[in-house]
């Protein structure tokens, strides 16, 4: 590829984000060219179905019914691969493109987050490279900000709100005073939520974008199976009104985090301060917080989502290799990543913990000792009032240990005081 | 360069981030190898005294008593200049190494809001890069963000609070209610401040960073003597506290926006709503927040100064370099930026007012008057409670040109009801 020819692009999948890309090489033309010293242009591309109106026209592309054939097409150098999915034609055409020689960019988290190891290994033998600024909090140039921006730190920590839709849910049930289901179901009839809803809910697309965020930041192996994951279809807007009377916000929170004990990676609920950034991060935004030795903390905020940040995000790569910019898909060579050894347990942290009491003398000396026999102490306890004879508690708990906390719920059924399943969720002071 | 070979740094003034960068290249040589795909090495350095300790060892170093000399080395492939100052021997060794091929690394956002235009030309001409992330905001990867990440949006403005000094003594001013010669002395003390200190608080340093994300946003010719640039020297405890009474911060607030007036580029103080990410900005941190079609708005927040961020974001450009990375100094090429027509005036916004009227009837009524004569009309307003013969009155315009606000300025004294001289802040509703 010359620098003053034209970088050849072959667009699989035109959902939002291929949309979004054919209206940015559309619209923005002179703009690009003049960024990238080429003109960059669309070539071919590829579908579901060629006939659907997408704001956008299609018909001086090449059609390809087929995202295989279009990645081993000799008239593109750069596979745009924008049709999602683990498995199936999208893990197919990116490796076709690989073994055609083609440079790929990819929205793709899922597929990455599970065969990325294997892909950039592949990419990076044929002298290729396979980007995904797209694929971790959208618009957010954070693998940019991570991979090159903070290429001189020793990464101690990552932390983040990667999924909007979980965010939107969590921010929108506060506002509203409303239950886990009526929201869901809100943010379902406004389309908010993927096919599969426990992708968003469940935390794993929120766990597939840490993943790829931990093999940057430690040099490790890509390894989803290590991630410590907990959706929020659990958190009750009792939780959350009543963690934020202690000061407290209830986030989807990412962190990756190289200790002693090994890489430790989990995306879990999590109680964060309300003044603190995360805290403050309402709706669909997104917000990465990246921790070096020598930079500290810097923190990034943006759509997470979405036709445009979306685009923008793949827009980024595309400009990028039109430059003739080349980094490994991982900031270093793939097969030079390390097999982690993943944390058995996360790092001690305090803990907040609901329970609903039986209204009888001695029932909080009851769980005070449950709690005093795993080693957990308590910071602050609240005591709600109330009309029945179910007593709310709120305990706030010293840094413990996760198993800890473990131990004592399970040892709480025994002590009969205890009415429904006690919700313990770890607080992060961040 | 090949890409298997160390590539070779000549480091130009040992300063705070000078030795910040000897340490980082000693302390993680691997890493940095590991990333880059080659060795990073310092071959050679230069600094007004070499005996100093700077708590890193040079002995291993080659020694140069002028940096022009250092520059034009054989034995190195990036001049790294970390001197400062607008001419001199930073200009002279940027200039000498450009001649000599050498690609340059610089954290001098003075030397390029007056000489970049010329400097990003030669380099440019000779195939060599010029890079200079470390010259704004520090640790915060903006240049990159803002060149790369988005590339792929038309820009449609930049703000941001980039001079930590001037954030450090605004928030010192009002946690401790010190007034503006307390904090500025206390701050002196501290080192805060530069050898020339209005280069902080006079707005200018800042203005120098606005200048040149300017000119990546726009693709615009480097033109500092366009920013409108004014100080917090006059700054008061008084509207501190009135403006936070009223729900806003005062920052040193700059905004580079395209216009249909031209281009406007502003270095002011300003009100901001005190729950905005910017009103929540503490201390000496810096907040970038940046604009694009595509992507919405990116905000970006990290530590502005200091020898780890500082040295983080020049190795981020030696990175760069080491790996192969060619990104023009201002996005495009400096030959072809284009000059803009500076706005002659700024976007109109609403004001805040601080005047001391005479405690008698018919003043306010006065200063509504010259107001309302100005095309100036009142949103919100307060007078204080007051023991003397002054009355303190505040008041928040609608949405004015700066133009009008002057002449209502210049018409207030003619009342004789106005006793010191109003205060007129623009707020700007971030």
């Amino acid at each position: 590829m010359s620098l003053d020819t034209p970088l050849r692009l072959g667009v699989a999948g035109l959902g939002t984000v291929g949309a979004g890309v054919l209206k940015i090489v559309r619209r923005h033309g002179d703009l690009l060219a003049a960024r990238a010293g080429r003109p960059v242009e669309v070539v071919a591309v590829s579908a579901r179905s060629r006939g659907k109106d997408r704001g956008v026209p299609i018909d001086a592309f090449a059609w390809e019914d087929d995202p295989v054939a279009l990645a081993r097409r000799d008239d593109i150098d750069v596979f745009v691969e924008l049709m999602g999915g683990t498995d199936g034609p999208a893990k197919a055409a990116t490796e076709a493109a690989i073994a055609a020689g083609k440079d790929v960019v990819t929205a793709n988290k899922a597929m990455l987050a599970i065969h990325g190891q294997a892909l950039a290994e592949a990419a990076e033998a044929g002298g290729r490279v396979l980007r995904f600024e797209a694929g971790v909090a959208g618009g957010i140039p954070v693998v940019k900000a991570l991979t090159e921006g903070l290429a001189g730190n020793e990464i101690s920590r990552v932390m983040g709100v990667m999924n909007g839709t979980c965010n939107y849910i969590l921010t929108r049930m506060e506002s509203g005073h409303l239950n886990y289901q009526e929201v869901f179901s809100e943010a379902e009839k406004l389309g908010y939520l993927e096919a599969d809803p426990t992708l968003d809910v469940g935390g794993i697309d929120a766990a597939h974008k840490l993943t790829l965020l931990a093999s940057i930041a430690f040099g490790t192996r890509i390894d989803f199976s290590a991630v410590v994951i907990e959706g929020i279809e659990r958190i009750t807007i009792e939780d959350i009104e009543q963690a934020a009377d202690m000061g407290y916000r209830i986030k989807l929170l990412g962190v990756a985090e190289m200790t002693g004990r090994g890489l430790e990676t989990r995306m879990t609920p999590c109680l964060v301060p309300m003044t603190s950034p995360l805290g403050q991060l309402e709706n669909a935004t997104n917000m990465v917080v990246l921790e070096g030795d020598a930079v500290g903390q810097v923190v990034l905020r943006g759509a997470g989502a979405g036709e445009g940040p979306t685009a923008s995000a793949v827009m980024s790569d595309i400009v990028d290799i039109a430059r003739g910019t080349r980094v490994a898909t991982f900031g270093r060579p793939a097969a030079a990543l390390v097999a982690a050894k993943a944390a058995r347990t996360t790092t001690p942290a305090p803990y907040y913990l609901r329970l609903e009491l039986k209204d009888r003398p001695g029932a909080l000396a009851k769980v005070a000792a449950v709690l005093g026999e795993a080693g957990i102490s308590i910071d602050r306890m609240r005591q709600y009032g109330h009309e029945d004879t179910a007593a709310p508690v709120l305990i706030v708990t010293h840094r413990t240990g996760r198993d800890a906390v473990d131990a004592a719920l399970a040892a709480l059924p025994a002590t009969a005081v205890v009415l429904a399943e006690p919700v313990a969720i770890r607080i992060e002071n961040v």
